[in-house]
C-alpha cells in the first residue's frame, strides 16, 4: 500500500505539557500525536511541527506534516485522532499534500500572539492564558518601540541563543488593547528561539517606562542579549497561524536570500 | 471594635469545585472564602452570596455579604482575601455597604450566560467554558421559543425542582452568536433550581428541531417537569451580573407583588 501525505491543523492548551517536541522527561504534544497516529496507522508515524512551543505555550493553529499509510475519508482520520488524543489537544482539520510539505520548510510565515491581563485584579480564566501585569502600561510608546522593530533585522539581542542566519522580517507588529486585555500580535518570516517573549518582555519594559524607544533601538542594533531584556512569561503566548504559499515575488521563499537583502 | 458591613464581587473558574455551597463531601468557592476571610480576622465569619451556583458551573461576578471586624483600607482586604485564596477565585472587588444589605435578599436581578461551542472539532480552550455541541442549531427557531420564556411565567417545567413561589420574570432572554461560539444570556428577577441549564437544554432541543416552539409553549404552561427538558452540562454556564437597587417603579422589589402580577 502506498503512503499518504498530510497536513493537520492542531490547537493546544499547553499548560499541561513540556512544549511541542519529544523529548525524554516531559509529555509533550508531538508524542501524543504521534501515538494517537500509530494507533490508527498501526505502525510508527513521524509528525514534523511548524516550528516548536515551548512547555506551557499554547498554539490556535499549529501545523504539522505527516506521511502515513492511511485510506479513511479526512474527516474520518480527524474524528480518530481527536478520539487518541486527551480534550486538551484538538485535531482542527487533516488535509492531503504534495510530498514536497513539508510543515517547517514549506512555511513562509508565522503569526504569534501574546495576551497580557492589565487587570488590577488577575482574571482567573485567563491565568493560564495572559500574563497579568497590573501596572499600568504605556500603549503609545509601546506602539513607538514596536515600529523599530518592524522589518528585517538581526534579532540576536531578542532571541535566547545566537543562530548562524539570525535576520528576520517582522512585516506586522500590532497591539491591540481591548479592555483590560492587550494583545501584542506579531507576524514574520520565522523567529529565533524565545524571540517572541524577548519581543514582549522588551515591549512591557518600554510600556513601564523603564526602557526608552531609543534604548531599545541599540539593544537591537547592538546585536548582543543584554540584562536588559527579560523573556515575557511562556503563558501568555500562542502560536496563531502559519502560512504556506508564494512570497509576494511569485516564487517559493529561499531563507538565504531574505537574509542577504538586509545584512 | 465594632464590626464593619461588606460586599464584595467574585470571579471563580468552577471547574475544580462543588459548587458555591459550603458541604461536607466537596471544596466549595463559599468555604474558601470564609477561610480566608477568618485568616485575615481572626474570628470566624459568614458569607452571603447571591445565590448557589452547582458544581462546575462559574462566576463572572457572584456578590457576596459578610460582616467582619476588618478595619484596613478596602484595597488592602480585596489583596489580602486575594492572597489567601486559589488563583482559580478571584476577589474582583471590596465594598461597604449598610447594616441592611445583603447579597441575596437585596438583589433585583441576576444575568446568567450560557456558552455553546458550535464548532465542528471542540476547541480546547473552551472545553471547561462551553458546552460542545456540533450539531447545526436553527437559531432562528430558538429566538422564538426565547420569545414565549419572556416575561412573568410559572417557571416549574423549567425547573428542577418544584418551589412554592414558582414564578419568575424573564426581562432579557438573547441568543448571541458569534464565530462558532453561541452565547445565551438570560436575565430575571430571580431563578429556579437549575431553571437556566433547563431553559438552554429546552432552547437547544428547539434549535436541533426536536422540540417546536408550540410544544415548548404547552410544556411551560403544563407547569410540570416533563421528560421532554434536559439539563445542560454545568461547565458552559457563568453567573455573569447581579444587580441591586431600586425597581423601575422606585421602590425596593417585593417578592410577593412580582408574584401577585402573574398568577
Amino acid at each position: 500500500m502506498r503512503n499518504r501525505y498530510f497536513r493537520c491543523t492542531i490547537a493546544y492548551d499547553g499548560t499541561a505539557y513540556g512544549g511541542w517536541q519529544r523529548q525524554p522527561n516531559a509529555v509533550t504534544v508531538q508524542e501524543l500525536l504521534e501515538k494517537a497516529l500509530a494507533q490508527l496507522a498501526g505502525c510508527p508515524v513521524v509528525v514534523h511541527g511548524s516550528g516548536r512551543t515551548d512547555a506551557g505555550v499554547h498554539a490556535r493553529a499549529q501545523v504539522a506534516s505527516f506521511v502515513a499509510p492511511l485510506y479513511h475519508p479526512l474527516a474520518t482520520i480527524c474524528r480518530a485522532l481527536n478520539a487518541n488524543l486527551p480534550t486538551d489537544i484538538r485535531v482542527r482539520q487533516v488535509r492531503t499534500v504534495s510530498a514536497t510539505f513539508h510543515a517547517r520548510f514549506s512555511a513562509t510565515s508565522k503569526e504569534y500572539r501574546y495576551q497580557i491581563d492589565c487587570g488590577t485584579v488577575a482574571d482567573p480564566f485567563l491565568r493560564h492564558y495572559a500574563w497579568h501585569h497590573p501596572q499600568p502600561l504605556d500603549v503609545s510608546a509601546m506602539r513607538r518601540a514596536a515600529r523599530i522593530l518592524k522589518g528585517p533585522h538581526d534579532f540576536t539581542a531578542l532571541a535566547a541563543k545566537s543562530e548562524r542566519q539570525p535576520v528576520r522580517t517582522i512585516s506586522k507588529l500590532s497591539i491591540i488593547p481591548r479592555g483590560s486585555l492587550l494583545t501584542i500580535a506579531v507576524t514574520a518570516d520565522g523567529f529565533l528561539y524565545k524571540m517572541v517573549r524577548s519581543i514582549v518582555g522588551a515591549l512591557v519594559k518600554v510600556g513601564e517606562r523603564r526602557l526608552t524607544v531609543e534604548e531599545l533601538r541599540s539593544v537591537l542594533e547592538g546585536r548582543k542579549r543584554t540584562a536588559l531584556i527579560a523573556t515575557a512569561p511562556a503563558h501568555g503566548l500562542f502560536l496563531w497561524r502559519v502560512t504556506y504559499g508564494k512570497t509576494k515575488r511569485g516564487r517559493p521563499r529561499r531563507v538565504s536570500r531574505v537574509v542577504a537583502a538586509t545584512d
